[in-house]
């Protein structure tokens, strides 16, 4: 979008018009990867401009990719603690962060030491050969990034306040809280674990990992109407979502700005992250009746109960024949909804991390994640509501919450966070 | 493959041609999820004859689906143990399990109670409106299978012996054994997840969860070449598998015959599963050049050490300008060759599940798998000298490990298991 001169990203876009050959010539790369590499930009020539897993989103713009931009396949999220003391090492970090994600955006190796037998290859490989596939990466920090340490506590944002406990929460340290927040998607699981684990081995004497979560919804490539996502307990899940294409509820829901106080979340947002994971053999014991009546909606079609169809409008007055609302007050639908004056981005994937050895049963569920402009105004207030009254809670735990400053976007040349330090 | 009369499946791959009224007719399924079954059968009209996420595998045939078929992108596999001590009550299950396995593989919902608010719905829902993506659903039985309970001990088949112990293995029970083994594959994840999630409710009061794990490879979609993918090493994994689409090699390699002892394996094989965890840090520190003499080939292009394309015969016999094996004596692949006598049928995934809080680290490695006529020739010989001198021993451990015998094939009406009860 911003206007600059002619950039690698540029000449991806033009491979089906330029070819192949330009391509190369300005990667940089060449000897034994070049077939690999060869395989990446024919694909994306013979996919472009289709919605496809060839497709490449700009890393570079006014915000980060990954918020407003359309969801991929699969999520793998991770959060990691600093171990420097040193504020130019942090900033260090990102430069390094900023230059790696560009390159793995665009489907690229990373670093110039992939052919050297007497050096550890700059990249682990395994995404070699494969479309950039949609990849995003989108970086944030969190309340701990403002203590002591770095001398920025000065400049923590009001926002970013620690979450209040919620009725429900049984919050575990091991999925909870971070100095840094990486949230990685693309339309291959592959490629999205290649690119934290890059990310976590430059990370090596600065920070290290503190914990991730994969995730994954329904592919697009099958399911092609791109139809609402279903959750793990069958329900259509993002129905109520606002329109990430309208720059005016954008801005009002999602992107921070400079007179919110800090200047240089302008253009950022807060994410919030919480491991909820399912009770999937109590859930599957009760009747379609009790889980329409949880949510508010039908399972088939997605309506509010009283609808037929997915985007119906939800009528709250309607009561049954017995006098009582056809959408029970504790539905949570209702419950989210309000009044409908807060609203919040969602971007969750579910989640199955085998078995839950205590428990006996199956460790899934949801990674609720989900982008403000002020967690204390939406997030917060929103699930207050719904952790005292929800009727979901029956069959839901929070087991993990976090929470990010997500910076603004960069422009080419830049690093993410510069705004900050 | 048999002669045999017009089935749903049949009318499900007629779709493009007799039209969705009539599969709807056929399927028996009206109603609120009509919409949803509307748009598997339009994708499957759409892609018929293509290899895509709409494509369809065959439940039934002379052997299971998920051994020979081409892998599929996404893995769920689940151990089951028994709970019940009636052999009636197990063929029930596995009668049961067939009926749902042969309506998932087709993309549709299970059982008759899915519009019902008075019961639980019989199928879970997250995977509707999804096509089938090449679902396969591959049954085995364990050696704990034909202990005392269900009288069977005497058709236990020779080669389901346990496997002895091997140098590097590190087993822990929450990832071995098993009654049953159930693997299931799609080119979507929640399309997999859904399958293992419904056989486990089905299984209530007969079977429970022992362990599952997830598992993912590059996606074709991703990857329209269809090249060898890459495990998490960056190595190309699977070059040198036999050829599945030659009859004589796979029942050489895989299938069992009735000669071999067990009448009831005819047409079955043995499935051995490890799952593999990677030192990922301690592989990413190595250099390019330990990386390929470990596997004994060139990372970027797959080729033998010596060797310049991925398929290009290993010289074993070259040497280097100080007179030392181009691929060394300990190399992975030349000890997995052997003398080129003994073939397994790889069929492995990648993991990626969180972290192992205990070591800070990523746990993340290899869900091997393997099919073979006679483990104790085949898989045991081989893995007896990878465990002693395998050089990727340095990098990786054996966390956890299981065999099931495979039952052969079924046809349409008959069930899975059935040559053995």
């Amino acid at each position: 979008m911003l206007k600059k001169p002619i950039s690698r990203r540029d000449l991806l876009r033009m491979a089906g018009v330029g070819g192949a050959g330009l391509l190369f010539g300005a990667s940089g790369m060449g000897g034994v990867w070049a077939a690999a590499e060869k395989s990446v930009s024919a694909s994306v020539a013979k996919e472009t401009g289709k919605s496809s897993n060839g497709e490449f989103v700009d890393f570079y713009g006014k915000h980060q990719a990954g918020i407003t931009t359309p969801a991929q396949d699969f999520l793998v999220f991770a959060a990691f603690d600093l171990t420097t003391e040193s504020l130019a090492d942090v900033k260090k970090l990102f430069q390094t962060w900023t230059k790696a994600s560009a390159a793995m955006a665009e489907g690229h190796m990373i670093g110039e030491a992939n052919d050297n037998v007497n050096m550890p290859p700059s990249d682990t490989g395994e995404a070699a050969g494969l479309t950039p596939s949609r990849t995003t990466i989108t970086f944030g920090v969190g309340a701990s990034f403002f203590d002591s340490r770095y001398g920025l506590a000065a400049k923590k944002p009001a926002p970013l306040a620690d979450l209040p406990p919620f009725g429900g929460d049984e919050l575990r340290e091991e999925w909870s809280g971070g100095d840094i927040g990486v949230q990685v998607n693309a339309n291959d699981l592959q490629i999205a674990f290649h690119a934290i684990r890059n990310l976590a081995r430059l990370a090596r004497g600065k920070a290290v990992l503190r914990w991730t979560q994969e995730g994954f919804q329904r592919t697009g490539g099958a399911d092609p109407s791109g139809a609402t996502p279903r959750n793990l307990m069958g329900f259509k899940d993002g129905t109520n979502n606002p329109d990430t294409s309208d720059d005016s509820v954008m801005n009002k829901v999602v992107w921070a700005s400079a007179s919110d106080g800090a200047g240089w979340m302008e253009g950022g947002t807060y994410m919030v992250v919480r491991r909820i994971r399912i009770r999937v053999e109590v859930w599957d014991r009760s009747t379609l009746g009790d889980q329409e009546a949880t949510f508010g909606r039908h399972r088939a079609s997605g309506a509010p109960l009283g609808g037929s169809q997915e985007h119906d409008a939800p009528d709250f007055d309607k009561l049954d024949e017995k006098g009582k609302p056809v959408i029970p007050v504790n539905a949570h639908m209702r419950l989210a909804r309000g009044d409908g004056s807060i609203q919040i981005l969602r971007r969750s994937y579910s989640y199955s991390s085998g078995m839950d050895h205590k428990m006996g049963q199956l460790d899934a569920g949801l990674l609720f994640i989900c982008f403000n402009r002020d967690t204390s105004k939406q997030f917060t207030p929103m699930q207050k509501k719904l952790g005292q009254n929800d009727l979901l809670n029956e069959y839901i735990v929070h087991v993990g919450s976090a929470q990010f400053a997500c910076f603004p976007g960069v422009r080419e040349g830049g690093y993410i966070g510069e705004t900050l330090f």
